[in-house]
C-alpha cells in the first residue's frame, strides 16, 4: 500500500468526464470518483468502530486507532479495483489494507477493524453517504435554478408570446407563465429530493441481516448491558454517526432505497431537461426568443465562426436522456434473490454513480443557464404576430360560436386560416372580407379587438402568482 | 355511432390478457380497457360541464343533458380508435360523438359540450382518474399482502433457516425475518402508493395552459362575478368534481405526475417481485421450503404430470421484469417540447396503461400467493443442517479470533470447510480433529454448542417485532 | 367453449389502439390481437400434427381431423386468458379446447393433439409466425417509404436549404441530401429486417429441449425408420410446415431471437423517427419548410380552428420513443434460468407484441407521410438567407485562413457574426466594412461570391447519387 | 498543455472499475479510458491529414508534422474534460492543443491541423475505432468461451442430469446438451459481433455532412484533379487509413451504427449471462452440480470463512443486467434532430463506453469461467434421482396414454406424484401399487425400465453433435 510512486494513476482509466461534460469539472467529479468511494467506505468503517466503542464492544482507543489508520492509509485504487474481482466487491481487499494500516499505528486495534461486519454493510452505507451528499448539493443547485426562474417569471409576468402545441403556434401565452411552469416543476423535484434524502438509510445487518456477528462480538462486553437487542442499539448509533436514517431492519436485499434515488433523480433531470429543451427550441435560428448566457469560448464550433450553440441546454438535455434508463437498472435490481443477490446487488453500483453524477452535473449546469438566460422580448412579439392573427382563432371561435354555432364557426375559421396560410392575404384580411360575419359582431366589438394576441392571455398572470407564492413559502418539511 | 350491431368488437383487437395472465381476469382488465378510457373521458366531460354550470357559465340543464348524453352515447371503440389517427388523439372524435348524443336529447346543450376545452385536458384528467382508481385497488391488495406476510412473520418468528448470499449458504436466519423483510418493503411501497395517489392532479388549462377559452366563454355570465381568476375557480371546481388534486397551474407539458406513477409502481412490482423471486427459489425441487397455495389446475404443465409449478410467483415476477422499462418511457416523456409535445405526450398513454395493469395484476396475484403460501419447516431445518455446521463458521470465527487472531482463525476455518466440502468428513468432524484448537476453548464451551445453527440467530426476533409494530400502526397520513 | 353468446367480448378489455393511434385501424390491429395469437397457436398445433403424420407417427387422418378441429373451434379469448393463469400460459387450456373440438369431429384423433409437445413449443413457434408476418409487412411498408424518399431526393437533389446543428443554422445543404440521408437509413433498417426475418426459428424441443416425448411417441411407428434422430427430422418438417428456419437445436431458454426482433425493430422506428422528427422541425410555424399530406380531418385540434398539426410525424415519433424500452425487456429476457425460466419467458410476450405493433404502425404511417410530403422550396430559400450570409462563414473562413491565419480568420468572422446578430447591419454589410480584408481577396473574388449559400454545397449532389444508386440495386440477399 | 506536474491526475476522478469489477484490471480499462479516447481522436486527426496529403490538399510534410505533434502532445485530460463544457464536446479544445503541439515542431503545418473538419467527424470516427478494437477483443474472448464450452459439451455428451422448468425438475437432459445450448448461443453472438465490426463506418462529412469545407480547402490543389467528387475520394482514403468501412454518405445524424453496437453487445452479454446464471443456479448449496475454477482469494467473503461464492458468474451477470438499458439509450439516440442533435448525439458517448466496457469485461470473465468450470457428475446424478422417478412421469404418460387415454394417464400420474411428494413412499413405490396399471404394460416392459431417467434423453446426443459441427466449421464470412 505504502510506497506507491507519485504518479500512481498511469493507465488508471481516468474518467474525468471527457464523455460527460455535463459534470466534468464540477463537484460531481471528485465527489463520486473511485477515490471518493474508497474514502466513504473508510469513513463507514470508522463510524462502525466508533459506534462499537460507544457501546463498549471495543476500547475507545481502538476506534481512535482505526480512524488514524483510515486517514493514513493510501489506497492504490487501480490495484484495489483489480483485486476486487476476487470477491466481486472491493470491501474484502480494502479491509485488508485498512487492517494493515491500523496495525502500523496500533497492533491490537487491528483486530477490531470491520468487527462482525460484512462487505455489504460497508458498501451500502458508503453509497448512501455519497448519495446524501450529492442529493444535498443537487437540492442547493435546484434552489438556485428556482430563484432564477422565479425572477424570470416575475419580470415577464405579462410578456406575451406564442404558445406552441404539436410544433405549431396555438394560442398566446406569456413568457412568465412558461417560466412559472418550469419553476413549479423544479419545486416539485426539490420536494422529492428533500424527501428522498431524509429517507436514505444506513445499512447494518451483518452477513445476512440478523446482526448475529455484531452481537456475538459483544458477548461479555459492556454492550450486553444494553439488553438482548444490543445489535439494534449498535445499528442506531452507527446510523447516527453517519447522519443517515436508522431503518427498522436491514435492507440488504430489499432495495427500495435504490429505486427511490433513481426515480427521484430522473424527476430532477426530467424537469431540468424540459426547461433546457424549451431553451433550445426558443433559441433556434428562426425563433430567436432566448439566448444562453455568453461567456468566452462558450457555444463555439470547431468549424463555423458564426455559431453560438445552446451548449448549456445541450449538456442538461444530455443528462436527461440518459437518466431514465440507468434508473430502470436500479429499479430492476429490486429483483434480488435471497439475502444477497449474485448480480442484482453488484449491478447497482455503476448506474447509481451515473445517476448521481449526471443529475448533479445537470443541476449545476441548469443553474448557470437559468441565472444567465437572455430573453429577447422583441422576438417573442415578432413571432406572436407571425401568423397575422390566426393564433387567436380560438378566441374568434368563442366569439362566433353563439352567432354561427360552434361547428360552423370552427369550419369558417379553419377555412380562413387555410386561405391565409397559402401565402396571400393575412388571416385578418381574409376575415375582414366576411362581411356577413362582421355584421353579426356585437356593437363596439371589432375584428381588430378580437385579433389582438395580447388581449387573450387568460389567467396567465394569476397562475404565475400562484407558483411564485409557492416558491416564496418556507420549505415544506 | 348509433346502430352498431350487437357484436361490435369483431376484429377489434381484443387484449384480454392472453399475453399477460398476471392481470387477465382481474379488475385491471375491464378497468383499463379502451372502453374504460372512453368512459373516463366522458366522465371528465361531464365534470367539466358540471363545474361550468356551478359557476353559471352554462345552464344547469345543459350539464344534466351532457350527463345524459354521456350515458346514452354508445361508442364504437374500434372506429373511434381508427378515426383518432386524424388528430393523433381520440378526444376530437369523441367530442363529436358526445355532441351528437347530447343534441339528440337537448339540442341547445350540445353547444355546451367541451366548452373552451382541449383534448389534453380531457385525456390527462381521464388518465389521472383511472390511475387513482387503480392505485386505490393496488393499495387495497397490498394491505392483503401485508396482513398475510405479517401473519407469516409472527408465526415463524423463531423458525430457523439457512440464509443465502451469492447463491451459497451464509449464516442462519429465520423464516420470520425473511417474511418481515418482505413485509417492511410492502409497507414502504404502500406509503409511496398512498402519497402518489393523493398527489394526482386534475388537468385543466385549455389549449396551452392559460385557461383563456374557459374564461372567454364565461364573459358576460355569472362566472365573472367570481373575479378575474374565474378560470382558476373553474379548475378548482373541476378537480373537486373528479376527486383529484387541484394543482397550482396546468401541467400539460410538465409531466412529473407521470414519472411519479411509473416510479411508484415500479417500487410496487419491485417489492412484490422480490417476494415472488424468493418463493421461486425456496420452492425449487432441491430446496422445497415453501409451496404455492394448491388449487385445481394451478401449476400444471401441458406435458409433465408431476409438475406443480410456482405459477403465482411466476406471474408476479413477469410484471416486475417489465415495469421499470415502461416507467422509463414515462420518465423520458418529461422531455416534452413547448406547450404540448408532438410525440412525448402521446408516447405516455400505452406505457401508462401497462404499468397500471401490470402492477394491479401483480398486487392481486401476490395477495393470493401470500395468503395461501405453504411453509415446510422440516425442509427449512434439513437445509439448515445440510452443510454439517459450516453455516455457522462465522460464529466459530468470532469465538476463535481472540484465541488465534482474526486472520488465522479465518484461515483455519476456511481450510476445515474446504476439507469437508470435498465430501469426506463433515465440518464438525474435521473441526473436532483440531485438538490444539479445542484445548483453547473456554471452559464449558463445546464445539457442538458453537455449531448449533439455532443458537446463532442474532437479533432476528427483535427485528421481526419492529417490523410487526410498524405494520400494526394506523396508517401514516 | 361451445355455446358462447354472440357478443362474446363484453367486458373483454378491447385494445383497439385507442391509446396507440399509430397502429389503430392498421393491419397490426387484427394481426396481433389476442385472437390472432390464438389462431397462430392453433396453426402451430396443426403444423405439428402434419409433420407427425408425414413421418407416420400419427395417421394422416388425424392430422386432417386436427386441422378441421382447429378451424371449427371457437375460443372465448376472455375466458381463455383468465384460465391461463393456472399454468401461467394459455397453451394448456387451449389444448383442452382444441382436443374437445377434435373429439367432436374424430374422437380417436383427439388422442393425437399436441402429441409429445409442450406449451413453449407452441407459443414460441406461434410468436415467430406472427413476427415473420409482421416483419414482412414492415419490410413492404419500408419499401414504400424508400421509394417516396428516393423520389424526393431525386427531385430536390439541388434544392438548397439551411443545415442545422445544435439548433442553429450551420452551413448550407440540400433537401435532396436530407432526403437521401433518411433513405439510406431506411435501406439499412430494411436490410436488418430482411436478415432478421430470414433467421426466425421454429421452436420444437419438447418439455426441456431433448425432443424425448416426440421420439417416445414415435416408437414402433414408421418414424423410427428415419433413424435414431427422428426427433430432429420431425423438427425439420415442422419448421418447413411453418415456413420458419430450422435451428440446430431448441432455443427455449436461449433467447437471442427475441433480442434480434427487439433491436431490429428499434432500428426501424429509429430511422423512421429521425425522418418524422425532421418533418416536425421543418414544419414548425416559424420554419414552414414542409407540410404533411392534407386529408379531411387530419391535423385538426379540438380547440383551435387554424391548426394543421403534423400528426403523422407525431404518430411515428410516438412509436420511436417507446420501442427501445420494450426492446430492452426482450434483451433482458435472455437472462433466463434453466430449461425454462419462471418469469423471463413470460415477460417477453407483451413487449414482443408491442414492438411488432408499434413498428408496424410506424412503417405504415411513415409510408403515408413520405408519399404525401409537401415541400415548400420558397421557405427553404427564405430560411437559408435568414442570417444574411453568416451561414457560409465557414466558407469565408477557408478563403481568409491563408490570408490571415486560421485562428485570426475565425476570430474576425466570429466578431462580424456577433455584431450582425445584434440586429443592426447584416453579416454581409459588416463584412464589407472590413476594407483591409477585402483588399486581400484574390482578384475577381468578391464577398458576394463567397456569401452565396447556393455555391457552397460541397459534394451534396454526388452523395445523393450514391444513395440513389444503392436504392436502385436489386435487393441484397 | 506543457508544464503539467508529474502526478497530473490528482483529483481526476479515476474510474478504475472499483464499481465495475467485471472489467477492472482487464484490457477494457486502459482501452476505453478518457486517455484512450484522446489518443483515438488524435489518431483520427492524423489519418485525416494523411488522407489529405495523399490527395495533395496539404503537403506530405504537414501530415508528418501532425503525426509528430500528436505523438508529442501531452494532454491533461482533467483540464480538457473541464474545458470541453464550452463547446459541449472535447474536440474544439483538443484541436487547440494539437495545433500548439504541431506549431512547436513545424509552424506552417499547424495551419493544416483539422483542415475543413468538424468535431463530430473526429469524435465519431474515434468512437468507431475504439469500438472496432473492443469488438475484436470480445470476439477473441468469445472464441475462448466457445472452445471451452465445446469441450464440455463433448465430454458430457451423455452425462444425464435433471432439466428444470419453472424452477421444478422437468425431465432428464444431459449436461452436454446444456453446454451445447450455451455454445450455440455464443456462436450466434459471435456472428453478430463479426458482422457489426465489419460494418463500423468512418465518419467524414464536415460541418453538416456535405464535405463542403474539405472540398473548399482542396480548391486549386492537386486534389481537384480527382474530379468534382474529391470530397468523396477523401472520405474513402480517410476510412482506409483507419481501417473502417466507407459509408455511402455521412451518418452524423443517422445513428443506426450506434444502435447496432448496443444491440450486438446486449446479445453478447445476454448469452454470457444465461451461461453464468445457469452456473449460479447449478452451484447453489443444495444443488452443487458445478463449481467455479478455484484460485487464491476467489470467492471469499469478508465475514464467512466457509464461503466459495460463484464470483466470476456474478461478475458476468452484473454486466448482463446493465447492458440492455444502456443499449436502449443508444437506440433512443436515433431520434436526432437536424444535421446534429443538441443532446441526442452527446448522450451516446457514456453509454457507448459502458456497453463496450461491460461486454468486454463479461467476455473476458466468461472465458475464465468456462475454461475452468468444474463439473460434479455425482451430484448431477444425485439430483436426477432426487424425485424417485417422477422426473420421467412424462415418459410414463406416453407409455400409459394408449392404455388409459392421455387425459386419464395424466390424471393418474399426477395423483401418484402428489402422493409421493407428500413425503411417504417414492413415486416408484406408489406406481407399483397400481396393479391394474402394471397389468396393462406390454410384455417385458417394467416400471423400472420406464423409470430410468438415463433412458429418456431423446435426441440430446444428436443435438449436441449438430452444435459441435457448427462450432467446428470455419468462420462464416
Amino acid at each position: 500500500m505504502s510506497d506507491q510512486n507519485d504518479c500512481r494513476y498511469d493507465g488508471a482509466g481516468v474518467d474525468a468526464g471527457l464523455l460527460a461534460p455535463v459534470w466534468a469539472g464540477t463537484e460531481a467529479l471528485a465527489g463520486l470518483s473511485d477515490e471518493a468511494w474508497v474514502a466513504a467506505m473508510l469513513e463507514v468503517e470508522v463510524a462502525l468502530a466508533r459506534a462499537q466503542a460507544s457501546l463498549g464492544v471495543i476500547p475507545a482507543g481502538s476506534a481512535d486507532a482505526i480512524a488514524r489508520g483510515a486517514r493514513s492509509t493510501r489506497i492504490d485504487v487501480v490495484a484495489l479495483a483489480q483485486r476486487s474481482r476476487g470477491a466481486a466487491n472491493p470491501v474484502v481487499v480494502l479491509v485488508q489494507e485498512l487492517t494493515a494500516a491500523v496495525a502500523a499505528v496500533d497492533p491490537p486495534a487491528a483486530e477490531h477493524v470491520h468487527l462482525g461486519s460484512t462487505s455489504q454493510d460497508i458498501l451500502d452505507s458508503a453509497a448512501m453517504l455519497l448519495a446524501a451528499r450529492t442529493l444535498t448539493r443537487i437540492e442547493r443547485d435546484l434552489s438556485r435554478v428556482a430563484a432564477a426562474l422565479a425572477a424570470l417569471a416575475r419580470e415577464h409576468r405579462a410578456t406575451p408570446m406564442a404558445a406552441r402545441t404539436l410544433a405549431q403556434h396555438a394560442v398566446p401565452t406569456t413568457f412568465g407563465l412558461k417560466a412559472a411552469g418550469w419553476l413549479g416543476s423544479v419545486l416539485d423535484a426539490s420536494d422529492r429530493v428533500r424527501s428522498t434524502t431524509a429517507g436514505l438509510p444506513a445499512q447494518l445487518g451483518g452477513a445476512a441481516g440478523t446482526l448475529a456477528a455484531y452481537q456475538e462480538y459483544a458477548r461479555g462486553t459492556a454492550a450486553e448491558g444494553s439488553g438482548p437487542g444490543h445489535g439494534i442499539e449498535l445499528a442506531a448509533r452507527f446510523a447516527a454517526e453517519l447522519g443517515l436514517r436508522e431503518p427498522d431492519a436491514p435492507w440488504h436485499s430489499l432495495r427500495i432505497p435504490m429505486c427511490d434515488i433513481g426515480w427521484t433523480l430522473s424527476a430532477v433531470t426530467g424537469v431540468l431537461g424540459k426547461f433546457a429543451l424549451d431553451v433550445q427550441g426558443m433559441s433556434r435560428t428562426e425563433v430567436g426568443e432566448v439566448g444562453e448566457p455568453p461567456a468566452g469560448g462558450r457555444g463555439v464550433s470547431s468549424a463555423m465562426p458564426q455559431k453560438r450553440n445552446p451548449v448549456l441546454a445541450t449538456l442538461v438535455v444530455t443528462a436527461s436522456r440518459q437518466l431514465p434508463a440507468y434508473a430502470s437498472v436500479l429499479a430492476q435490481s429490486m429483483l434480488a434473490e435471497d439475502e444477497r443477490a449474485p448480480g442484482a446487488w453488484h449491478a447497482e453500483w455503476q448506474p447509481l454513480r451515473e445517476v448521481l453524477r449526471l443529475a448533479s452535473g445537470a443541476a449545476h449546469t441548469a443553474a448557470e443557464l437559468a441565472e444567465g438566460l437572455e430573453v429577447f422580448p422583441e422576438n417573442l412579439r415578432r413571432n406572436l404576430h407571425l401568423t397575422g392573427g390566426s393564433i387567436v382563432s380560438e378566441r374568434l371561435n368563442v366569439a362566433l360560436a353563439p352567432l354561427l354555432g360552434k361547428a360552423e364557426a370552427k369550419r369558417l375559421l379553419a377555412e380562413c386560416a387555410r386561405r391565409s396560410a397559402a401565402g396571400g392575404p393575412t388571416f385578418a384580411e381574409v376575415l375582414k372580407e366576411q362581411q356577413d360575419l362582421l355584421d353579426k359582431l356585437p356593437d363596439g366589438v371589432t375584428v381588430e379587438d378580437l385579433l389582438a394576441p395580447e388581449e387573450y392571455l387568460g389567467a396567465a398572470g394569476e397562475l404565475v402568482d400562484r407558483v411564485l407564492r409557492r416558491h416564496a413559502q418556507p420549505e415544506r418539511p
